[in-house]
Order: C-alpha cells, then structure tokens, then sequence
C-alpha cells in the first residue's frame, strides 16, 4: 500500500490555506490587469529539447522528465547511455522558458507591445528543506516588444501597486543595471573572461561581506591590480540607503565617469515611478552591487523588499536576448516575477466574506428537503451556509467551524420553518 | 531546434480566452463556497503505485510517468523488462484518486463530514483529436462521510445554482441508482458473474438504440431468457420524460416490484431538490439506463444535461467503497464533476468589467513620467489601462483593443495634464 502523503517534497494545502491562497490570486490577477496586463496559460508540460535549451541555467538539471509512452524493452536497452532518449516531455521549472516559446508561437495574435501575466506552478527536484517545495507558485509579468524603461516602470509601479492591494505597503524595489555592472568591472580592469566569475563572488556580498568578497577574488586569482581597485571603491563610503535617486546620487554610488545612457535610463526610470505614485517617496533603491543569478539579464535588474522581512520578496530584470533565440529576431522583453510562496505567508489571513458564513446545526430527525430549503434560503441571500448535524460534542462542532472561518450560528429543528432562523455569533 | 507550439495534443490558451476561464471559474469557486463546500488542492504529481492501484478504471493506462531522477545506465538496463521500475511518480489522470489519498491523510483536520472543492487540470495520454486535449481542466466536488440523501441533494442543487450563475438556466439532471441496475438485471435473470458485461452493452443505449443493445447480449451469449425479459422492457412504453419525480413515476419506469428503499431514496432526494429550489420544476429526471462508467459508483449515479446542447456538461455518483480502500474502514462518499471546457464554451464572452477598459494611444515623444501618472490616476479610479504608443495604423491599433475587450480610448500628448484625457467609446 502506497503511503497516503504527498510525494517527496510536495504538500496538500488545506482548505483555510487554500482559500487564503485564492483570495491573494484574485488580488494579483485584478491589479495586474487592471494595470494593462493579460493573463495566459500553456502546458505544464514542454518538449524536453526546449527545457534543455540552455536558458534555464542551473534549473535546467532540476526538471521532472516525462517518460515517453509505449517504450518496450528494446527501446529501454538502447537508452542505457543516453537516458535522455527516454523521455520527449519535462515539467516546466520556470515561466519564462515556456513564454518565449509562447510568443514566438503567438506573435501575430498579439499586441505588439505584449504585457503578459503568468500565475502558474512549476517543478523543480530540489533536494527538499523546511519552507522550500518541489511544487510551487510563481506569478510573473513581462513585457515583451518594448525596449525603453516605459517598460521597467510599468513592471515596478502595477508590482508595487498589487502589493499595496494585498495591505504589504512600503515596499521599495532594488534596483541596477546589467551594463553598469560591465562597465564597472571593466573600469576596474577585470579581463572580460573573468568578467562572469567576478558577478556570482559579487553575488555574495550579502552572505561574505566585503572581505569576503575581496578573499574570493583573491583565491580566484583574479586580475590583482584590478581587486585592488575593487577593494578601495567597495570599501570608500558611499550612501547606499541615502534616498533620492536622481543623477547625482546615482554617479555618486558609482566609480567617477559612468556613462550618461546608463544613469539617465535609471534616474528616468526613478522619474517614472515617482509620477505613477505621487505623494510616496520613490521606492528606488540603487544598488551597485545587485547581480541577481540568471545570466539571460542584459539591462535593468531589480528586487523587491518589504520592511516586515529580510529576504526578497521578488525580483526581476531585463533579458532582450532571450526571445530572439526562439524566434530568430531581436525582441526586448523585461520580466518582475512576486515570490507567491512567501507573500501568501505575509497576507492577513481573516477572509472578509467570512462574515457572512453560517453554520445550520440540525437535529438527526429533519427531514431532507427542509434541511435543504433553510441553506438555499440563505445562500440566495448571499449568505456562505455549511449543515452540521447536531452531535453530543456541540462546542467542539462550533470551534471546528469558527476554525474554518464560519462567523454565525444557527440551530433547526425539524418543522421549523427556514425564516425563524435565529443567526447566533460564533465566538 | 524544437517546435514553438505547444507540446502533442495541448494547447496554449490567449489573453481573451484566459479571461473567460478565469472568470468562469471565479463563479463556480464562489458558487460552491457559498453551498458549503471548502477548496483543497493535491500536487499534480501522485506517486505512481497510487496512479495504478486499480481505481482510475482505463484512465490508468493513460497516465503520463515521471521518469526517477538520477538514473544512470546500469539502472536503465536492469529496468528493460520492468518499464514501471524507471518511474516513480505521475500525473494525476483525474482528482478522486488524489482526494481519496488526501482524505485518508488529512482526515483528523477536516469536518466529520467533509465537502470538498477541486478545481484543477489533469493529464490523459490520449490520442489527439479535436476538441480532446491531454491537459484538461475538472471541476469537482465531493462529499465525504455523509451516507444519507441529503449529500447527493447537495451536490445537485449546488451545481445547478452554479449552471445558473453563469446563466445556463433551464438545466436538469438524469438520475438513477446502481442499486436500481443490479436489481433490475437480477430480476430479468442475468447471472452475478455477467451482470458488468451487461452494464457496458445497456451503457451504449444512446449510441446504438435499444435493438442495439438487445443484439449485442445475444451476440454477448448472455442468458437467453435474461435478453428476452430485457427486451420485452426495453420496447414496453414507459414515460421517460414523463414529468413528475414521485413514487409512482419511479415505480413506473422501472419492472415491478422494486425495493422500497431504492425508491424511497430517490423521491426523497427529489423533494429535496425541490424544496431547495421553490418555484422552479423538479429538476430532475429518472433514467433506469443510465450507467456511466466507472467501475467505483454503489448507488446514485447522475449526468448533467442542458437544453443547449446534446452531450452531458458533468455528472458523478456515490463511490462508498473507494475512500475505505485507502483508509481501511469504510467512509460513504458521492462526487459531481462539471465539465468545465465544455460549459467554458457556452458562455457568454462578454466581460462586465470591459466596460471600464481603457486605452492610452500616446505620441511617441510622450515623457515616461507622464504615461506613467496618467496611466495611474485612472488604474486609481477602477479603470483596466493599456499604454499604446501611436502607429501609422492607429484603425488597427484600436480595433486590436476593443478585440481584447477594451471599450474606450483617450489620445495623450507630451506635456497634457492626465485630467484633461478625453475618452472615447470604441467602435
């Protein structure tokens, strides 16, 4: 006999929890499209060439393959060196693969500048560890076919609104820039071959630290004179926090001499989200140092904090190069992916339909029919109505429905007819 | 370089159509709560001895099997004439057998008597056809521990209260008991050991007509006197849209002298449909042919059926048997699914919030900061904003928006305060 929980790494999500998760969806999809996105859906399922592309980075080796159908013993032997013979499908382990594919197969259908929602699961056979799933939400928006910041600002004011909607306001969005990163390493004298070994070490400076950071470059036996520079720049002060985010402020978080393209497009970008929410502070923060992982991002990356919790609640960045691979065409795309998994821990979990939840608790001997004419009397006046026969733990029948979120209470006797219902408080 | 389309019999679904479904599934969702019924949700993987441990009936064979991770060739080899040994997990082909498993694991959290909503995709290897897809949607809902009438009323009034909150009124549901059948081929005299070939050939009753049916068991060897009997009642007159759910219409369709209890159950489960629904005709009509499929039903079994259309848009029965054999003690349980692609297609496409839909056509030369606070003043007054940046073919660019169900637009220069946007209606 099998056993009766869930594979390894995977979760039932309770009903509480389930309609906890649902109302925190609905908020997300409603502010999302209300900000001019469409939402759309694809297989949970992709070729396996497709996953196995190159683009997935490191989430490529964590996919869940689907065995081809019909393999008989011969084909099975065959397959010993090369196990990826038996198999043509894999679960998707990101959004993005599958909406590359998704536009260059729909292109004609949609508006030229394509602002997509995707609110879907995906897989990965992580080694499983508390909090961290095998199976799991993502909610992602992308705007593909617009390569000015329009997009970027976009992405982060309907982000920040749709978070302000689920009550987590004061969010603020890290922010920095693919080519600023280049172009700083390069200032510093870092060979363009080292170039992507020094941003996962620069990655850690969360974890390491400075010095850390300098160890490693040192033990990589990277450039010398060039992790010198690093040192002293990482080490001078500089106002990471200081607020504002306009020219100034920016250059003067970067070695002397930054490029206007990149400073302009981010103090405009700053300029944009400002006048999408007056009366806030800008929600900016300029980060030199920000990397984040995948290595499709070429422009603008940002992630978002909220003051209630030390890790990222999302992030994002822009990856022109991704599209054209599928469809062998240079198309811009910048994507913002909320992290559901932990935002959904953070929402208050009182359901304000819960206030008109009631419970019928009916004696053994009503008849059917009137046990059924009292809840559709309720529940054509809007009402959410749960039976519960009477049993001899009355108390312990409340606790157990106030626990599922019931508000009210009302007993029935058989005879009784559904208008003399007396609706009692829950405590 | 692999296909852009979706992968063999799956489909990706466009902005227009994801709207729909969505809302779609926002009436049933709220529809079921509001009867008291709570969502749960499983993986989509199941481990694959629970996939094929004899309950899924012919949808086991159509599971798709997730390969084990970490395979290496002296595994695959070993594996040649046990193809099941790669495999440890699928995807779920329906969601009873993932609610049965995660009944027997939650139990001890749920209410004694637990109603469950499901709304989730499953997965089928079936062959391609049109209008079958391999990732489909299902809608159910399940009533666990509830051995009375009162469950079955429940279900039935709960989803024809969602038929007509997507407006498909008019709906009814076929009925019978499985009880009802076995007795009935007792009576005629079929032996217990041919008494399922029987069910499978009177199944096909819609497709191949009553001398179908009768030549088939011939042609089957089934008892002689048995056919004859049944035939001689297939050909008598009986009204089977009679009209009327009492004790005599039932009696009336069915051989003489069936057992009270059987019938008692479905007149009582008529009045209380009834009574649930005053002043609307009894929605429901005795069928004594009706089958279905699946092995797994003991007692009432029902199909939904709509004016609109000739096939049925769900159904369900009682399964009182299956829960117990994961359980290991016996748990009364009956479902109703609603055939979600099927009734997604009959909806109006219409989307009442389209009326607040609004485009930006913009100048190219518009500052980001003056789309954006544009844009926001109206997302802040409930409106659903789309930016678009003016083309040469602006006729097209307006009638793609209202095509994706914007109604109105407004033109915006640089430099024109956001309170001066001029809206108006799209064609």
């Amino acid at each position: 006999m099998p056993s009766v929980n869930p594979p390894r790494g995977m979760r039932d999500i309770l009903p509480a929890e389930k309609s906890r998760r649902e109302r925190v969806l609905t908020v997300i999809r409603d502010r999302y499209r209300a900000h001019g996105f469409d939402e759309i859906e694809t297989p949970v399922m992709e070729e396996y060439a497709r996953l196995h592309a190159g683009i997935g980075g490191d989430n490529e080796k964590l996919a869940f393959n689907v065995m081809k159908r019909g393999l008989d013993a011969e084909a099975i032997r065959a397959a010993a060196d090369s196990p990826a013979s038996l198999t043509d499908l894999g679960l998707r382990y990101d959004l993005t693969v599958p909406l590359a594919r998704y536009y260059a197969s729909h292109r004609a259908e949609l508006p030229t500048v394509f602002r997509a929602i995707q609110i879907a699961p995906v897989w990965r056979a992580e080694r499983p560890q508390k909090g961290r799933y095998r199976q799991f939400m993502q909610c992602d928006i992308d705007i593909i076919g617009d390569a000015s910041s329009r997009a970027e600002a976009e992405l982060i004011v309907a982000s920040l609104d749709t978070l302000d909607a689920l009550e987590l306001t004061g969010a603020s969005v890290r922010i920095n820039d693919r080519r600023a990163l280049i172009w700083m390493l390069e200032s510093f004298g870092f060979s363009e071959t080292e170039r992507p070994g020094v941003l996962i070490t620069i990655d850690k400076l969360d974890k390491v630290g400075a010095d850390g950071v300098v160890a490693e470059l040192r033990s990589r036996e990277a450039t010398a004179p060039a992790v010198d520079a690093f040192e002293i720049f990482l080490n001078r002060e500089h106002a990471v926090d200081g607020g504002g985010f306009g020219d100034q402020q920016i250059r003067g978080m970067l070695p002397p001499g930054a490029p206007d393209e990149i400073v302009d497009h981010l103090v405009s970008l700053g300029a944009a989200v400002a006048s999408a929410r007056p009366g806030a502070d800008v929600p900016l923060v300029f980060d030199p140092f920000l990397v984040r992982g995948m290595g499709y991002y070429t422009g603008t990356i940002f992630e978002l904090a909220h003051p209630s919790v030390t890790y990222s609640l999302g992030g994002g960045g822009r990856y022109d190069g991704m599209i054209g691979r599928f469809l062998g065409q240079e198309v811009p795309a910048v994507g913002f992916s909320i992290g559901f998994e932990r935002i959904v821990d953070l929402v208050d979990s009182q359901d304000s339909t819960d206030a008109l939840a009631v419970v019928i608790v009916h004696d053994r001997d009503v008849p059917t029919a009137e046990l059924l004419a009292a809840k559709s009397a309720l529940v054509a006046d809007g009402v959410r109505v749960r039976l519960e026969q009477r049993t001899k733990n009355l108390k312990g029948l409340l606790e157990r429905a106030a626990s599922d979120g019931y508000r009210q209470f009302a007993t029935l006797q058989a005879g009784q007819a559904p208008d003399t219902l007396d609706l009692k408080p829950l405590s």
